[in-house]
């Protein structure tokens, strides 16, 4: 496949660009007869939209998503599901100054020499607006999960400096804030962190953790396919993503053998270094996962860069953006883990496993 | 494929359990007219076998490889290469006493419940032995990187405790001691901790750092296959791995646009955070990764598990291991971080780009 | 994948219904820099859509195909094409009466038993009304190959009984009627035959034969992903048929080796029995293959069969149909052939192979 | 992939030339817990092997097949199978006269093309030995088939002018003359047409069928991967294919759709002119394909051609040729089905359905 495609059995395929027409999405390999409609998307859609609080890209987009095939009288008929998102917010005009400048820590340059020019209407194909996409069909995927009591759920782990009081933690709390903080405590420490970015016209990195509950014993594929590796593959495809970990990743690297093993009782096991993976398959513990994201690129501070002429400018962004991409993308990474999930799953036990026709067979 | 598969045009597919008759690899995708001998793949692989040193296990395996097909006259010809490593120092009854048990943080119980039982010679399968065929198939890619200018070489950057001091990173120390240590001075600080952990029975993490040189602009297929993404997941896929970072990784949290963006001028980039991929896609920069190894989970020490039963029982693990499986997994890290270049490097390019054929084509 | 996409570097994933919402497609893969408009795309689905003359399917559809993605300012950008073709006149509820119905040789029966149940307006996804999809992506396919001086043209060889004449063969003949005959003599013979079949009430199968001129020699990957294994497989995967030959193909049975053996001279071959491929390779000659379509399932004439109960019924088809799909099959079976030599002739040469950039390289 | 992969979840990866060391493969994504031993699979690899009869080549290899890896105490862990078979008899030197001439019909000229020069011997990678391998696959497939009701047979049903009698037909012949042909009556025929042939120093076409019996409703993955698709391809890419029917295939073009529907009634199919798939799907009757394969290129008759300087020669090949490939066919198409079958099987059932661990699982 040519990139723009994830998974084996439950595939995952997107197009579009920030300023194009629109958006839109295929999910191949969804099982039949999971009931389904758009307001099942609609709510991490929500969650992940821009303009929801001061803290986010002011872009007005409904991100209204609409579900084209694939689903029949309410349930879902193992067929492709075709997405769409319409964009109704663009301002490309805001990007006509950027047409022969290259951004730093953009992917302007990149693009320009992969494929000879680009479309450089905010970002283009690689803006994080792509993302959208993933998370409807994250919706789908965490829906199925739900169903075999699997559950998805992330959170911001650190915004920049602020890392959150484990102390404090409270699921509870993360759709209470702007920043999905599980800890109510460092919400306000969040809010006045990020108003004084905005003054400074700079932005800054953030970590997110995401944790699936009530897993099954056996998903992964080793050797190359582990779960882990795939999810991996997933976190680190996410735009601004620098760094995964699985349960405690860099912790690992100063910890003792007998530190670091979780051991076993009949009763459960004592502890979850390995963050639910062992061998590339899950072990029926939480599977537990981080990532982090670097600061936002598009600053009105000015830097230095070169034109598409290879000569020295400066360049200050304009445009609406986040100047913190990880306070959105608490949605985007429980969607990629929950489709990593249930692309193993069905590897494991099949496409079709639950159906049971009533269908007599002829013979 | 069912996870035992690496690669979409080079694909590098693995045998082969710990205690079986052998290990295996075929190797396809090749570009044909490379000059190849055994004596090529066979550098890496010394480099990984155990046994060097006495911080590694003393299982003795000459590891070497024969090449079966694919290579004619000296030259790769284009068709699949299959490789072969005959395992010579079994020691299976030295595992008898485990098969019922479940080794803390193995994948002895993940295994059993996936597949319903398990060969546990040595982990079978999940043993990190498997990874001298991707040693192996590295050691093609890099030959084929060289070629096109790239060279791709690794470091440990950190020995539980003990981290290197750039400041004395010297490239030529890295083969003159067992750690791949670039820091000479580092080199008797680990030798001291090593021997004091082995008397301990205990284990520990390591930090291992690859890097890529001479890279061209333009590698790497947005949005799913992007280079790190597939970096993130062929480096995750390596037996106890836990995190994987690109450029500044979990640095990046914390680190505002400002320090973080690489700027640019006509004579080059001003910095590598971003460690050398933008959008995916390769800037022309060294391309920078680095991975924590948790520490090996089998140790003399004693632990809490079960058996297959459910009963607690108390584990003691014997048999012949590494202490620290960080010390041999730098030439790992190089061969799959080649692979998954040389991978790229053919889907932007073409599999015969490079066949300039003399024979005259008739019409 | 899960079924939907054809390809490995150049891919095509379809979505939709026949009487759903829309049909849409993800192109991806497509190199960069190829002009392209949406009425490059109209010219083959105007060829193939219904009710152009009276011997096809009275539906009327305008199957108007907009480009969503993957074009800038008149160009492809080398990110997905999302194309978008909107169902129009939909008559469900001519449908509404084969709820708990299996029609005879349709895939009503097997889509039942796979998925538990079905869409079962007109035929749901197991419509060839899907190819519409096939036609716009083959239409990108067509332009690129274009470029490098590949033309993928088709014809009906084969009209039931009525075969075409050789020694009338006449390519500018084949858009001059109906039934893309290259033989003007079999037009009105073809006429007659449709119109009373049309009302006998009953179908008839068809032959299609699809051709490659200016084939570069070299397409096509041993040992799995021949250039006629990969062809037989997306013809085959045309809605109805049920054969496919590359070149002699059956006739190849009676053959002797000294009858069927291309000889070659410095001035070319002397034959083409092989129809363009040696050892799955493109030899440079022309790329011939036949393909075989059954006569419509969908017929007036009661035939017998069962309902979801498994009780014995009879059934009539109403509904608007094609008397014989293989009339509005030649665009498909050429959309099909365009794919899969794009697909074999990036996987070749590489999907960026063409990209000039003018951006100097910062180092 | 590149090519030498056949398979989504069930995969066979081959490797090896005709005249080098070894044959190989391996056979990824088989279910754990079967029964599988060298003996399984050397009963068709037997079948298939040259020299058993005065009808095929004269080389003589054993074939022998030995598992290296992926068996444990008898059964299959599901992990991959290692499978190694040495050359024995190669006579390279038979083909030194060849280096540089381009044998008609043989894949010598496009080989060249492709990769800049070729392994020469005995066709290297492009010679039908490779199929050993397949059989070896299959092998496996067939036992897992088995286990679940569904048995693939194959015959050859003609040969050259001579087609085997319907009305003769009987299973039980089939292993009992070296042309797997079901009609006894035919073989004293077909004797002497090869012993003619043979003389004359030409080649003839063959015609085999194959057939899967106890099948489920339900294989098979809309749109591409249709079931009738994936055999296509895969029947396709056996050496000297030429055509591939499902069911009635080519018949189909002069049917009516009164003819070729099949009928359904509360006691089954009243036809089966499908051959088994409607809508890609299996429909749980009989599995139906043939497949025509050319006559083989390999003749003592002088033929024109030219050198690797483009020069005009006269080519009479040597070495030791099967004199119709066809004969030694019939076991090759059985595992490509069997292998197609246990992919669909398993795509649609999950790989690790069976398992039923009775180990506890810790909470």
């Amino acid at each position: 496949m040519s990139g723009n495609t994830y998974g084996k059995l439950f595939t995952v395929t997107t197009f579009g660009e920030s300023h194009g027409k629109a958006l839109g999405c295929i999910v191949d390999g969804c099982p039949p007869g999971i009931e389904l409609t758009e307001e099942d998307l609609q709510i991490d859609l929500d969650r992940r939209k821009p303009g929801t609080s001061r803290h986010t890209t002011q872009r007005r987009e409904a991100d209204e998503v609409e579900i084209l095939s694939g689903v029949f009288e309410g349930k879902t008929t193992g067929t492709p599901i075709g997405l769409l998102i319409k964009n109704t917010d663009q301002r490309s005009k805001d990007y006509s100054n950027i047409e022969e400048t290259f951004r730093p820590a953009h992917a302007d340059y990149v693009y320009t020499h992969k494929y000879g020019f680009r479309d450089y209407r905010g970002g283009g194909r690689s803006s994080a607006r792509e993302t959208a996409m993933r998370v409807a069909a994250g919706a789908i995927a965490k829906k199925f999960l739900a169903a075999k009591g699997i559950e998805v759920k992330g959170y911001l782990s650190q915004l920049g400096p602020i890392k959150i009081d484990e102390a404090n933690f409270d699921w509870n709390e993360v759709p209470n804030n702007p920043f999905f903080s599980p800890d109510a405590a460092s919400v306000p420490q969040m809010e006045e962190y990020m108003d004084a970015l905005r003054k400074e016209g700079n932005s800054i990195g953030a970590k997110i953790s995401v944790v699936a509950s009530g897993m099954p014993v056996g998903l992964g594929e080793p050797i190359f396919d582990r779960l882990d590796a795939d999810l991996a593959h997933a976190l680190m495809s996410i735009n601004a993503v620098k760094g995964v970990e699985i349960g405690d990743g860099f912790a690992s690297v100063e910890q003792k053998g007998t530190e670091h093993r979780d051991e076993m009782t009949p009763e459960g096991f004592l502890s979850n270094h390995a963050g639910g993976v062992l061998g590339g398959i899950s072990t029926g513990q939480d599977l537990v996962a981080h990532m982090a994201l670097k600061p936002t690129s598009s600053l009105r501070l000015p830097g230095r860069s070169i034109n598409s002429r290879g000569e020295e400018i400066e360049v200050v962004t304009k445009g609406r953006h986040d100047p913190c991409v990880g306070i959105r993308a608490t949605p985007i990474a429980e969607a990629m883990m929950a489709i990593v999930l249930m692309d193993h799953f069905l590897r494991d036990r099949g496409q079709n496993a639950d159906v049971k026709s009533e269908v007599p067979v002829i013979t």
